[in-house]
C-alpha cells in the first residue's frame, strides 16, 4: 500500500474525511463535531486556511480513500536571525492504515517542504498523554526538548 | 515603574531595542547576533512580520526604554471546530526589569487581544532547561499540558 501513496495539499471535497479522521481519536472525540451536513463552522475554517499563503492542510490518500492528515503553519520569526519555522498541527492517520508508514511519508513530505520554502526548524506540540505519539516523532528524529504549555481564553 | 507602562506594537525602530533583549539570554547569546549596523536578516523579518496581518511584534516600555518584547502568531486552525489560536514566542524581559509585573502586564495585553480576535487558546513552548520561566506561565494560568518537540531542517 506505502507505494500508491499521494501527499497533496487538501481540497475542499477532502474535508468530510479529514474532520471524520480528526473526530476519530480519544482526545478529538470530545473536541470535533462529524455530522452530516458537516457544521459550517469546518467549512469556514477550510476556507480561511486556503487563503492564507502561511497555512495548508496536506493529505495523504491511496486508491481514492484518506489515510491521513495534518496541518502546517509557515511562521516568520524575528528570533534565531529572522529565520522561518514550520509548525505542525491535527496530525491523523487513520486506525486501520497505522504502522505502515504512512505518518512517516506524511512526514517526509512536510520536511521537505518546509526546507524547500527556507524553514530552519520543523515544530509541534503533542499532548503528554499520547505516548505512541511521542515514539513516533522521536522516530523521525524530534527532540521533546521543550514544555508546550496551553492557556484556555474565556469566550 | 509598573504604573507608567505602555504596551504596544513595535516600531522599526524598536528592532534594535528588541535584538538586543533576545540576544541578551543564556539560550539566546548562541543564536542571536545583535551588532551595530544589526545585520541585514533582522530588517527582512521584522517587515514580514509586519505585512502579515497574523504576526505581531510587541513591546513593553516605560520611559522611552523598551522593557520586553515578544511575537505573537495568530493561527487559523480546522481542529477544535475551526477554532484560532495565538501562539507566542521570543518572550523577553529586560534583566534589570525583572519581578516587577513587566512580564505580567505584557501577558495581559496579549490574552486581551488574542481573545478579541476570537482566539480560544494562549500557546507557547519554552526549552525545558527554563525553570523560572515555567514557574511564571504556570503562574499566569498555563498548563505544561504538550510536549514541545522540534527537528532542525539542514539547509
Amino acid at each position: 500500500m506505502v507505494e500508491s501513496l499521494t501527499i497533496r495539499l487538501a481540497w475542499r471535497d477532502d474535508l468530510q474525511a479529514m474532520v471524520a479522521l480528526l473526530a476519530d481519536d480519544e482526545l478529538g472525540a470530545a473536541r470535533e463535531c462529524f455530522a452530516d451536513p458537516l457544521p459550517e463552522v469546518y467549512a469556514r475554517a477550510f476556507e480561511t486556511i486556503e487563503k492564507d499563503p502561511n497555512n495548508e492542510l496536506v493529505v495523504v490518500e491511496a486508491a481514492g480513500e484518506i489515510l491521513g492528515c495534518l496541518q502546517v503553519t509557515y511562521i516568520p520569526h524575528l528570533v534565531r536571525r529572522g529565520s522561518w519555522r514550520a509548525q505542525v498541527e491535527g496530525v491523523r492517520v487513520h486506525r486501520n492504515a497505522r504502522g505502515q508508514g504512512v505518518g512517516r511519508a506524511l512526514f517526509e513530505w512536510v520536511r521537505a517542504r518546509a526546507r524547500q520554502r527556507g524553514c530552519h526548524l520543523l515544530q509541534l506540540t503533542t499532548d503528554k498523554s499520547r505516548a505512541d505519539a511521542h515514539r513516533f516523532y522521536e522516530n523521525l528524529g524530534f527532540a521533546a526538548s521543550h514544555e508546550g504549555m496551553k492557556l484556555k481564553l474565556e469566550a
